[in-house]
C-alpha cells in the first residue's frame, strides 16, 4: 500500500465544492487535500494560498495539482507546477489553445511527470457499456442533441462569453469527448454553422456535421437556448437497432431496453485515473475532443443572431 | 541508384503549372509524372483522368500522387489513395480540419505508406540559416508582417472565402509554418482578433499575439487589403542583434548584414524531401501551423469589417 499521494487545488469555484471536494474525500487511499491556491474562495480546514507561486514555494511537499481555473488561466499555473515537478489534473477543457495543451504534454515528458487532460463525461456510467455495444455492433448513424439553459447552469459566468471561453462547447465538448470516447473510428468534421449573439465573442448554438472514412454520419446539435427539459442525448443507429445514452452518459437503453447501469462516479472514476497514470509513470492527454471545436471555429459558418443577456 | 518514383498529380491548376511541374522535372532522379486526374485541367504529354478513382483503377503502377486540390476536398482523395497503397503528398494546408489529418497519419502508417504535409515556405533559402542563427543567439521578440494584395494573389478564387477556406490565412499560414520553423521554443496563441468581411466566411486580416513558457513574444499582422508593396517579412530580436527575413524567407539579414543564400527552390526542395521519407519509409506531418490557425479561430475575437468584392 503506498500512501496518499499530496494534492492540492488550484481556482476554487463551484466546480470544485461540487465535484472535486467529494471525489477526493471518496479517494482518500489515493489522494490528500494538503492545499489551496485561490483569488476568493477557500476549503473549511484546508490552508490556502493566493496564487499559485506562493503556494508551491511554502508547500514543497505538495506532489500534485488539479488546476480548475477557467482554461484561459491554465497554462501558466501548469507551467509553474511541470516547472516544480508536480503532477498535473487539468479541468476539461484542457487549454484555451491545442498548441499550448501541446506544449505543455511535451514539458511534463521532459519532467518525468504525469499530465491528466480529463474529460469528467467519458466517466459517466453508460458510457463504457454504449462503447463495448458499439465495438460488436457498427454504428452507421449518430444524433447527438446538446440542450440546456445556460442561464440555470452558467449564470452570469463572464468568461465564457469572452473569445476564448468557447460558449456553447463548454458543455458541448463533454458530448464530443463521448462520441470521441464510444465510436469504433475517428470523425472528422464536414460543415458546421456557429451563432453568435450580437453583443458576444462566444457561439450560444452549433450545428455539426461529421463523418469517417467509411461513411458514417454524425449530427451534432448544441444549443444553449433551450428552457423546459434539458436535453444530453447521444442516439446511434448501427445494423441491427439503436444505441441511445441520456441524461449525459447517465443512462443508456439498447435497443429499446433500458440498461442495468452503475452508480454515477465520474469525479471519483478521474481521480482514480489520475492515481493510476501517476504511478504508472505516464501522461494521458487526448486532444481529440478540443480538436473538434477548433476544427468546428476554423470550418465553421458564423452567423449573427440576436443579442443574449444573462 | 533506385529507379524514379511513379507520381501522378491530382487537382491541376495555377500552383501545379507554375510550381509542381517544373519541381518534378527538375526531380528526374526521384520521380516521373505519369498521370493526372482534374476536372478542368490537363499537362502536355501526360495522360489524364477525370477522377482520381478513374486514375487509380487505370493506372496500378502510379506510386504516389500529390494532391493540389483545395483542402476542403483533399480528405477524400488522400484516403482513396492511402487505400490504394500510394504515398501522398499533400499541398498546404494538410486538410480542412486538424482531426482528418491526424486520421490520414494513424491511416498511412497502418498502410505502411509515406504522407507528407508539406509546408513550401520552410524551404525558402533564408529559413535554415534563420533556424541557425536563432539557434546559437535566442531570441526575445519577433514581428511577422505578411501583408498583400488578395486581388492579384487570388483573384476571383471563391473557395478562399467560404467557411474552412482560410481567409487570409491561406497565405499566413506559410508565415507561420516559417516561424514554427525557425523558433527555438514552441509558442502558443495567447490574444487574437480577426477581421471578416460582411459579405464573407473567411477573415481578411487577422493580428495575432503569441508567447512561449520563456516569454518570448511574437506578433504577427496578416493583412489582405496591400496595394503597393508587399510584405512578407518576419523580423526577430535576439540578445545580441536582430534577424530579418523578407520576401517570404527568400532574403535574409543578419545585423543589418544581407547574407549570401543559395537559389530559390522551394519546391524542388520538397519533392526532394517527399522522395527521401518514402525511401526512408517514413512520414513527415508537421500540423504545427495549421493547429495555430484553429487556435486563432477558436481564440481569437471577431470583427466585421467592410464587404469585399474582388
Amino acid at each position: 500500500m503506498t500512501s496518499p499521494i499530496k494534492l492540492a487545488i488550484v481556482g476554487v469555484g463551484k466546480i470544485v465544492y461540487d465535484q472535486h471536494v467529494p471525489a477526493i474525500a471518496a479517494n482518500a487511499g489515493n489522494f490528500t487535500l494538503v492545499a489551496t491556491a485561490s483569488r476568493n474562495n477557500t476549503i473549511d480546514n484546508i490552508p490556502s494560498f493566493p496564487t499559485i507561486e506562493a503556494m508551491l514555494e511554502a508547500r514543497p511537499d505538495i506532489e500534485a495539482v488539479s488546476l480548475c481555473m477557467p482554461p484561459q488561466y491554465r497554462y501558466a499555473a501548469a507551467y509553474k507546477a511541470l516547472a516544480a515537478g508536480k503532477h498535473v489534473f487539468l479541468e476539461k477543457p484542457p487549454g484555451a489553445t491545442l498548441s499550448e495543451v501541446a506544449d505543455l504534454e511535451a514539458f511534463a515528458a521532459k519532467q518525468g511527470v504525469s499530465l491528466f487532460a480529463s474529460w469528467h463525461s467519458r466517466y459517466a456510467p453508460g458510457v463504457q457499456p454504449a462503447k463495448a455495444h458499439l465495438a460488436a455492433n457498427k454504428p452507421t448513424a449518430m444524433h447527438v442533441i446538446w440542450k440546456e439553459d445556460v442561464r440555470q447552469w452558467h449564470p452570469n459566468q463572464d468568461w465564457i462569453w469572452q473569445a476564448g471561453g468557447l460558449g456553447v462547447f463548454d458543455p458541448g465538448i463533454n458530448a464530443l469527448s463521448i462520441v470521441t470516447e464510444i465510436l469504433p473510428s475517428a470523425v472528422f468534421l464536414t460543415k458546421a454553422a456557429l451563432e453568435f449573439p450580437e453583443n458576444r465573442d462566444a457561439p450560444i448554438a452549433a450545428d455539426l456535421h461529421f463523418q469517417d472514412a467509411a461513411g458514417i454520419k454524425v449530427h451534432a446539435e448544441f444549443d444553449w437556448r433551450q428552457t423546459g427539459p434539458q436535453s444530453w442525448d447521444i442516439i446511434v443507429t448501427t445494423a441491427d437497432g439503436e444505441v441511445r445514452l441520456a441524461n449525459g452518459g447517465a443512462r443508456l437503453w439498447i435497443n429499446g431496453a433500458e440498461q442495468a447501469l452503475e452508480k454515477e462516479a465520474e469525479y471519483p472514476s478521474l481521480y482514480q485515473r489520475f492515481a493510476d497514470i501517476i504511478r504508472a509513470g505516464k501522461s494521458d492527454v487526448d486532444v481529440a475532443p478540443l480538436r473538434h471545436v477548433a476544427d468546428a471555429f476554423m470550418l465553421g459558418q458564423r452567423k449573427v443572431v440576436e443579442a443574449f443577456h444573462d
